[in-house]
């Protein structure tokens, strides 16, 4: 294999996309897609047709790179499950739970398996495509430890000792934040608005608020300050949205991190990783991004680990 | 005016419902009905035949008792705006605030005020008929201080002291509660069931994961946790509604009262005071129900006294 010679065919195949990148033999990324072919647009048995057209303009008369896929492909709603590692559980453990599909037409496929944790109180938490995120930062950082955040609909906040994710926790912020925009008596009074990032005098009241909150159950209280800081004319209608944004995320890095102590890594969208740097100058803590498409890095690693062990049996 | 006669008709004009009471000169309920005319059903101009139609059987050639409403009817979506009294608000203070429509029809209406609260963060919170239920109750109970909680969609726990609301706090658990349970992850999992009362396993632990949170944050976690214990058959797919419950009430309950010192009174609905009973239960807080029909109590005693500063004028 030749460098900027294709090598290796790594995707993210969650449940309402499919990201893939297109390796060389040292990872390099020499070519990229994204669809809208997450797996619950897929029907049960067609993930081989549906695999094959995304990644054709790959694999063609010049050669059939090798396919690695993380991320919910591998739960029991996807292609085969990959059943989960338990924490703690780093690039030797993952690597070792790799499945494996054998297809007719793409060769054998390499499929991530997810990752376990008992949380603090006891119950557990999951996490399928995150941890080769994770892994792929600690690559790309040339780290062995660190807090990580991967904000979105269900935000991870992985903690990571020696190489390993020891525990891990999933805060439903965003998509809390959705029902409650949308379906709850705050629909009322919030007004779409467009192209916030997070700057806004909205979103640092809500952080704030968060920040003085002390009781689990106040948050139930404090996002009805949305609609009577809205009545009152204490908050701009078009500020009620970002309030309530605030108010979550606030909330979720003062249980998950603790100033003076981390200084979380952010794996994310330029305008979350922003949003959440935000947050964090009012709350006391600096958050470091992540560079863009370590997931790649991450796949390409547990690849390469789980092909040298096939190679030994 | 005799016992037995009509003296009153008194009723709570909500958002969805139309509650009303006829009243002898004792206080004693004659009669009642509830119909599903709540003021947004109602269009603006429309609330005086509204009413008429409502309590057109206790109004005829026997008799025409005056009319006393609280509730929403007060709002500024209501009839007319009755302006907010702020805490501490008593006897005196709302019936000092009673608004007055002079109708062709209906005579002189008089209409509860709602009651302002600074919360503890300094934002401010908002009742508008609970103030009118706690009032009844004081007088049913022949009380002058106690923590009094309304549940349901925006739950609202007022203090009192020396017959005056001094604080209160508004808490959206029930509106919460329907927002993630039907449109987030969660809805995917949680099956409809029907007629627990909050006596289930689901609902228990669900109190018990409240009562081990100490971070605001943590509860955008544990709502997650409805998801694993279900996925990982902790719970069965009839008790994670009841878990989800059980959380909510539990941390609503946990950020509003405090085990060892308080004795909430409840003004609630038969089921719903004894969900909150079972929460107590296993959080150490002992809750008190409100005698059915206080809010009639309530209204009867600001409408005399508003009536009585009228005729002294």
């Amino acid at each position: 294999l030749r460098l900027g010679q294709p090598s290796l065919i790594a995707a993210d195949w969650g449940t309402t996309s499919f990201r893939a990148y297109l390796l060389d033999a040292e990872g390099a990324i020499l070519d990229r897609l994204e669809a809208a072919r997450g797996i619950q647009s897929v029907p049960a048995g067609a993930f081989e047709n549906a695999l094959a057209d995304c990644v054709a303009p790959w694999r063609g008369p010049a050669g059939r790179p090798p396919i690695f896929l993380s991320g919910m492909i591998g739960s029991r709603q996807g292609w085969r499950e990959a059943p989960y590692v338990s924490c703690p559980a780093g690039m030797g453990e993952i690597a070792a739970a790799v499945a494996e599909i054998e297809t007719a037409t793409l060769g054998t496929i390499g499929l991530a398996p997810g990752v376990l944790s008992a949380d603090a109180l006891g119950g557990p938490d999951v996490m399928r495509g995150e941890e080769t995120q994770i892994l792929g930062a600690l690559v790309a950082l040339k780290r062995q430890d660190g807090l990580f955040v991967l904000p979105g609909t269900h935000s991870k906040w992985a903690r990571v000792e020696g190489g390993r994710i020891v525990a891990f926790a999933t805060y439903m912020t965003g998509d809390i934040f959705g029902a409650l925009r949308k379906h709850t008596i705050l629909a009322r009074l919030i007004e779409e608005r467009q192209g916030d990032d997070g700057e806004g005098q909205g979103f640092k009241e809500g952080v704030r608020a968060a920040s003085r909150l002390s009781k689990p159950g106040e948050l139930l209280h404090a996002a009805f300050m949305t609609r009577t800081l809205g009545l009152f004319d204490k908050l701009k209608p078009d500020q009620l949205a970002e309030y309530l944004s605030g108010l979550l995320i606030g909330a979720e890095i003062t249980a998950a991190a603790q100033p003076g102590l981390d200084r979380p890594i952010v794996i994310g969208s330029p305008a979350l990783t922003r949003r959440y740097q935000h947050a964090g100058d009012i709350l006391g803590l600096a958050f470091d991004p992540a560079p863009d498409d370590c997931v790649a890095l991450g796949q390409r690693a547990l690849f390469r680990q789980w092909r040298s062990a096939r190679s030994a049996d």
